[in-house]
């Protein structure tokens, strides 16, 4: 079998997650060219400049029209919007992926599509607070889990072609349900970003207020943090799309903070040194 | 002025902190001789092994007895525990500093003491979710704060040399009262802390109970959790010693959360958004 696994990849979406694979597809010698499309045109232009992608098409149907294997890293909210129509545009032999954080939205707005079996979930379980095409970095996938969801609503062989991909990035697979994956990431990603931007809004209310001084912060809170600073166009869909299992993550979450609370309050050495193993 | 501040400088406690105070007051020549002292044995011979201290002696007194300079860096109960009596042995010219993460429990406990004035309470915000004497890293103070608590209750002369010394390894210097520092240290740091104790059970909790599968984990967690690593002995304490700052503190976090939690509930995209801003 020949490296090159499609001959033109598609990016929609040249930011930190499209950027970085459209990098690693140039260098494991993947793709043969690799076209972009992005909402923002600046960062389409910028992309160009890095060089990332060979050239960007003015829309993303033109981007579907001309792509093997179409690469949607775009806010979940305008992939569900999106998918459907683009479905809609597949030829025989084309392949579509998502990178999207949330599953279950997109699994149900593509369920029953005539072309459902061209498209192929996937969540590289990857990223860093950046965000735009300047945020691009090599090997970003390396030695980390993608999930490839409900794989078996996927053709065979173009989720062949995709899990190859993946590997040859140096991702490590797993594959789960739309549903495992939305209780998974709402636990593992979406509650604790939630607790980030939580945590830097009570620091900044409380300088506001209380003439705290932030910049006496060591290294803890900057990392507590550091995830807040991820784009709010992005993580807000997610948010809302992922409601119910993200609510349920943030009340476990709640509960052992109470139980943290209750053990403090009550002064009770025992309990709290429990809670901490 | 001659660089050696203090002839023999006597480290209580060489883990993360105390030891890597010794290797800057080694690199910068600030000290002529390095006594150490360690609850824990092993690590005292450890601290000999690794070239932190040139020796270490059989007890705190013995350290008392011999230090120009005794820098306290042990668990915060052990410490408002030992304190007044430490004092009660100073002889004049003899300085005392201690590194602990609260100050007004410390503050209470030698208010009125004949040789307060001996005593200049420091807090660096410095450190990682390492303990133990081979956590010690060189420059951990450089370009971070240290924190001086209420310096108008310590001997001028003393106060100069500490104020030297922190500034020699690379320091900022800020000065607040006990009530104020405890405050800001509960919100950004001991806070923080409790979070991410909290949401480490949490995970844990959800793998056992739903066999979620952890490791699927990005790095947002990783950097949520970095600091509940962190050891239990040093954290308990400070958790109990800054009891009310730190429920305010929680509360205020907590507020925040459920502020979230109600935008999501409500699918309020514009409230979400602010909240994340």
């Amino acid at each position: 079998m020949n490296d090159l696994l499609f001959p033109t990849v598609g990016i929609a979406g040249i930011g930190l997650i499209g950027g970085s694979l459209a990098k690693d597809l140039r260098t494991f010698g993947l793709a043969g060219r690799i076209l972009g499309w992005n909402r923002t045109e600046a960062h389409a232009a910028r992309a160009v400049e890095l060089g990332l992608v060979d050239e960007t098409v003015p829309t993303l149907d033109a981007l579907v029209a001309t792509s093997d294997l179409l690469v949607l890293a775009m806010p979940v909210d305008i992939l569900a919007q999106r998918l459907p129509t683009i479905l809609d545009a597949m030829r025989p032999g084309q392949v579509v992926i998502d990178v999207g954080s949330t599953k279950r939205a997109l699994a149900e707005a593509v369920a029953g599509h005539p072309n459902r079996a061209r498209y192929v979930a996937c969540h590289p379980m990857a990223g860093t607070e950046r965000s735009g095409p300047d945020a691009a970095i090599d090997n970003l996938f390396r030695n980390r889990f993608t999930l490839i969801i409900d794989p078996e609503r996927s053709d065979p062989e173009a989720l062949a072609r995709v899990r190859t991909l993946w590997e040859r990035v140096g991702a490590v697979l797993a594959e789960m349900s739309a549903a495992e994956h939305d209780r998974t990431a709402a636990l593992l990603s979406h509650m604790p970003h939630v607790l980030a931007y939580a945590l830097a809004r009570t620091i900044k209310e409380a300088e506001r207020n209380q003439a705290l001084n932030a910049r006496f912060a060591g290294g803890g809170l900057a990392s507590m943090t550091r995830i807040a600073h991820s784009p709010i166009s992005m993580w807000q869909p997610i948010f809302r799309q992922n409601k119910a299992p993200l609510l349920e993550a943030i009340d476990a979450f709640a509960d052992h903070l109470a139980a943290f609370r209750a053990a403090i309050v009550a002064d009770d050495a025992e309990a709290l040194a429990n809670l901490m193993r």
